[in-house]
């Protein structure tokens, strides 16, 4: 079975934003095994190497690691669909995400990345981004499976 | 004052895009003059024609008309608040975004907008889309008004 971890810096504040996570997450439980790791979100000097040296300790070693980039590679939701496959195939035992804080990842971090993944060149919130990921994620299992949902 | 009016097909289902949509809403309350027009998802034979009449008739004269597309324009968010100054500026009363339902918009509908606008190259759910341009024309009215917000 699939394995994800999601790695997020923040708490989500808003309700509705955690609402729909937590649907998002109800509808993978029978499809793969999906860990949301929130980490906190650090303040002042050196806010990024703190969040980067927790988000490193999250990863597990053997792991696929994708950083959610901005300027990373825009993928089609079959794209994403299928480099999981791909990465499922090549023998990772897991799929880590990492979601940045409002302040985004550390350049460590994204180099730690074998992939920079880019949902929009727009900026999003980072909570809407998580759930903006988990409608994917969410998605590209539904398209691996051959199921209705993706049109 | 900025005059933004956003005809999307098809009800809210779930509560929390909604709550979410409603938080933009309030958001925007102070900085333009913003209606949401929601029409009836169509079904069956002429789905999508039926729903471009519906689409058409709610589309005022001198609007500026930007369908949302999937294969459309990929622009930053600054882009976005760059476009919607210029617009403003070049005379149009309004900008009238459009959002199609499931099925997405129909030709005709692509074809009367002078813009056809994309978020992502992924497929979200048309419910989730909502959700995530009236945060991008929130954040867009805070980058023209040089406000706090947007990193």
């Amino acid at each position: 079975m699939l394995n994800l971890r999601v790695i997020c810096v923040g708490k989500l504040k808003e309700k509705f934003y955690k609402e729909a996570c937590d649907e998002y997450v109800k509808r993978m439980k029978s499809l793969c095994q999906l860990e949301i790791i929130e980490l906190k979100e650090e303040s002042g000097d050196h806010k990024l190497e703190k969040e980067a040296e927790a988000i490193m300790s999250a990863i597990p070693p053997g792991s696929a690691v994708w950083a959610l980039e901005i300027e990373g590679k825009l993928l089609s939701s079959e794209e994403l669909a299928e480099k999981i496959a791909e990465t499922t195939v090549m023998g990772a035992s897991r799929i880590v995400l990492l979601i940045g804080s409002s302040e985004g990842l550390a350049d460590k971090v994204k180099k730690t990345a074998s992939f920079g993944l880019s949902m929009s060149r727009m900026t999003f919130p980072h909570h809407l981004a998580r759930v903006m990921l988990l409608e994917q994620l969410y998605r590209a299992m539904m398209i691996n499976e051959g199921r209705k949902y993706h049109k």
